[in-house]
């Protein structure tokens, strides 16, 4: 990072160091190289490079870049040179790597050996990775949805609203309607950017009144579903999206509806779930499998193009769970 | 009721209609007549005073009164006549009467017979009533504080901020700050209307953040205790004064916080949990009894009473729970 980002993201916060590493492991350091393959762009890291004032308390300062550092990310790796035991040479990791080609992880730690199970190693980023997990813990876990009439986040459920944008699900809502009806089974749905009086739209949309709603968003978007929630209504908050990249930009939920209809509102990171990790792994799988999961994703290519692909995600330019490739297998 | 309420309450939106009433209960009917002795101030009547367009939608239809109406209320009276096998004259009875001094209670519904078991009749539309029984369920089935170092509501817990400033606990936060330190047992206490910045103030009395809020208020203490909140903090919503009274102020809790902090905000009411009311009732009685709560009761004398009693509340003049005595047994 070249320096702190205020509001919303520009590629000029970016600089690209281009030096000639010189890696090296030591014997018995268990240190890993990698060369990254993949590497996850996500809401989270917005925070995480803001100065300390405009950040959130709530962001612990041993999450904070500073500039001139490199920034970690989640990603899928390729081990170059281990002096670890549990890692040699070409085997596939995922874990904490960074947005760079490649990355020395000390003592080995944050990386796990990647079985790709016949998958494509993107997913290991995105539908089998973070992003899938945040969406099966806060709607499994979180959420609670009484009836399933079909699997998973990605499909309408009941009169589940979902507008998680940033993640595997919810970067769909900004732009591809017709994607989201036609090819995933949606009951609906809407580009709330281009709405003028969401309360409305929402009431059009659920006239019986929305059940659970999963926000990725915040904002207008919240007192909207708040508003048009029904009794004992659910929220699962992880992510902020628009009060991200606009400090101006607040949610005002009316505490009047959340008393008298009985409304929960719950923040969570997937991070505080790890007892479900392999109900997820083992349930995702069996449904992408058996197709009843489709994993829209929208790459860029190259270290490079790292600064143009965030910044665009903010504005919602991307069209599925949002990664770089870095290198090929 | 004369008219609608707009914003804060006044006492020319009451009158007092004196008629000789010919009230008669038919052979059959299970109507009962009673004269009612005490009556409840509550913060909720406030919603069902307000016309249909400042209102919420939350707050149902049915359970408005329009102008001209006599207005029920929470209260405890005695019985003039009855056509009800279930009561016999001078019975006592808890429940749906009115801002009156007579009720024909259609059917004989919505009263129960009330056993005094030796306490004040106050006490039945207070601690022991609807007020209590809030302040139980919040406190017990939506906070769930996990170390209960005193007993209930009225005492300060763990890291719990209690600002129910309304109902049993809260009023006393208005203006009884050396009460509740001296006589109550808190371990401090403030009045938050002399506050300026509430963020800093709660810093203050909770460097080590806080877990638990029960909140009556909204608003600006609702920001302010999420921005001090600890780790999986928890909020109880039961009402919401500062809203209510003021349709301008609204309560702008940083998302961003309620996500990476894992916050809950919880919106309840007391009637969806009465399978807890014998376990409150026992509990409250004993503790009652062995001097572990001590309620402060604001009476007011009078019908007359009942319109400046209603505005004051609004206003925080009383000194704990509020209600007016309509006659004496």
């Amino acid at each position: 990072m070249k320096n702190h980002i205020e509001g919303a993201p520009s590629e000029s916060n970016f600089k690209l160091k281009a030096e000639s590493l010189n890696l090296r492991v030591e014997p018995g350091s268990n240190d890993v190289i990698v060369k990254n393959l993949y590497v996850s762009i996500d809401l989270y890291q917005l925070n995480r490079l803001k100065s300390y004032s405009s950040s959130q308390e709530a962001v612990s300062a041993a999450a904070r870049i500073t500039p001139g550092e490199a920034i970690d990310a989640n990603g899928v790796a390729k081990v170059v040179v281990s002096a670890n035991p549990e890692f040699k040479r070409d085997d596939l990791v995922v874990g904490l790597i960074s947005w760079g080609e490649y990355e020395l992880v000390k003592g080995g730690a944050m990386i796990r050996r990647l079985e790709p199970m016949g998958f494509p190693l993107s997913y290991h980023v995105g539908i089998l990775g973070t992003s899938g997990f945040t969406a099966y813990v806060g709607f499994y876990e979180i959420c609670k949805p009484k009836r399933a009439r079909k699997f998973l986040f990605l499909v309408h459920m009941d009169t589940l609203w979902d507008s998680m944008r940033n993640s595997v699900v919810a970067t769909l809502l900004a732009a591809l309607v017709a994607i989201l009806k036609e090819k995933l089974g949606f009951d609906d749905a809407f580009n709330y950017k281009e709405e003028t009086d969401l309360k409305a739209t929402l009431k059009r949309y659920f006239p019986d009144g929305i059940d659970v709603y999963f926000d990725n968003v915040g904002g207008e978007m919240l007192e909207a579903a708040v508003a048009n929630m029904n009794l004992f209504g659910r929220v699962a908050a992880c992510g902020v999206i628009s009060e991200c990249a606009d400090d101006s930009k607040r949610a005002v939920p009316n505490m009047i509806d959340i008393v008298y209809k009985r409304i929960k509102i719950q923040g969570f990171l997937s991070t505080d779930h790890f007892d479900l990790h392999q109900d997820f792994i083992s349930m995702t799988c069996d449904a992408l499998r058996a197709g009843k999961i489709q994993p829209l994703e929208d790459i860029s290519n190259g270290v490079d193009s790292i600064p143009s692909a965030f910044t665009g995600f903010f504005r919602g330019d991307n069209i599925g769970k949002k990664f770089v490739r870095i290198a090929g297998e």
